[in-house]
């Protein structure tokens, strides 16, 4: 028996994103580390510091993807909107919550626990929380929204807390194989043929450029090992009769 | 007079980067790039291979802002979708484009245009072309979509052929403050009362973390020069107060 497929989608809040000023590295860990507990993300999205666009991204994707983890917003200033505008999504009434308020004041010296920092306490009514061991203020899930910092040491420790709570999907196995120098051009035609023969698993080929010249690889990903490594025995000698085509 | 503002969403198109298997950098670059012409950058998408997800998105996108740049897809192997999923967006045909076969047809020896080379020349009728000086297949250019290769060095090289023809916005000046080691929680209410008093400007607040201690940065952006100075001088003159008043 195994297991049904839990999908995700990304979500990154914040115009420091959209305007280039900070590079988003949270996506590609999140990505990562979901396909490695079997969790598939299907679509990320980035939207700015707006409230309008904040709801109506997490309510789209909250209601299309097993899970939704967004990134961002979730500090002590102004522009952090996504506690507000979550709840506001989810229709519920957000205000400072005990437990988090509890969580937070030991970090802090007697008159230093001001009330931007307890604006970090404001939680949507319902949410469940999210230990923060790195600096305390916590994030928090409420439905299947997962919401955490845009801090990257920050997010990845929430991240951690939250992955144990989460239901596992069917884990995704990818093989890569390298091509090289092959050109993509070369084994396009024949790498197509296998992948329409091997329906059951997904094939895609990435190339990359340095120093002037392509560096391909080819990925194999599915869910059956065993149908995984047929098209890798095909990608295989694929590739070879291409390169001893070149060689002649 | 004033130019209006100019909006743009980015697409990004393929699996791997859903999977964690590649990082994006495309992103960041085309978002500061952007910024940097005048263009604001409003939201973008990470979406699989999948056509009806990439006709999906590319139809959202192009009506809601001025320009969608879109990466990635549009090499020779059969999981590179992006051209076609386009002339299906807008409901146009898809052949084989003689400026494009012209372009790439002297990179290769005899023989070796492959098929799946020339799947690379496929382009939505009514497209204009956007040349590769790195590696000849074209990007393009339909309606207020540009299309873009996903290989970072050849997207550049095309964002660089494409960005003279676009229309320019009003320029955003962002001008950063360094709050050094003053905690966010300490400055976030009187610079929310700031932010309230300088409605023309937007005012950010980014924390970054590193070796047990938060760094942080107040951005004020804007398309007025003086009312930026205007906030950044009581921007400094309360990150001045509070760093006295904790001196005490």
């Amino acid at each position: 028996m195994t297991e049904t497929l839990v999908t995700a989608a990304v979500l990154v809040i914040g115009d420091e994103i959209l305007s280039g000023r900070t590079k988003d590295r949270n996506l590609g860990y999140i990505a990562e580390y979901l396909t490695r507990i079997g969790i598939q993300v299907r679509e990320a999205r980035v939207v700015p510091d707006i409230e309008e666009e904040i709801v109506a991204a997490v309510n789209v994707l909250r209601g299309r993807y097993t899970y939704v983890f967004t990134t961002g917003g979730i500090g002590p200033t102004h522009d952090d909107i996504t506690a507000d505008s979550v709840a506001r999504a989810f229709g519920v009434t957000i205000d400072e919550d005990p437990r988090a308020l509890a969580m937070m004041e030991g970090r802090y010296a007697p008159g230093d626990f001001t009330p931007a920092r307890r604006r970090m306490a404001r939680i949507p009514a319902g949410a469940d929380l999210v230990e923060n061991p790195v600096s305390r203020a916590p994030g928090f899930r409420i439905g299947n929204v997962i919401v955490m910092a845009g801090v990257p040491s920050v997010m990845q420790a929430m991240l951690d807390q939250v992955a144990p709570t989460l239901r596992a999907g069917q884990m995704m196995i990818a093989e890569t194989i390298q091509a090289d120098s092959v050109p993509e051009g070369l084994y396009g035609g024949p790498l197509g043929e296998i992948a329409a023969a091997h329906r059951s698993v997904s094939i895609g080929s990435y190339p990359s450029y340095a120093d002037g010249a392509f560096k391909n690889q080819i990925v194999v990903r599915g869910v059956d090992a065993e149908a995984i490594a047929a098209a890798r025995v095909d990608v295989e000698a694929m590739l070879e009769q291409v390169r001893a085509a070149r060689a002649k």
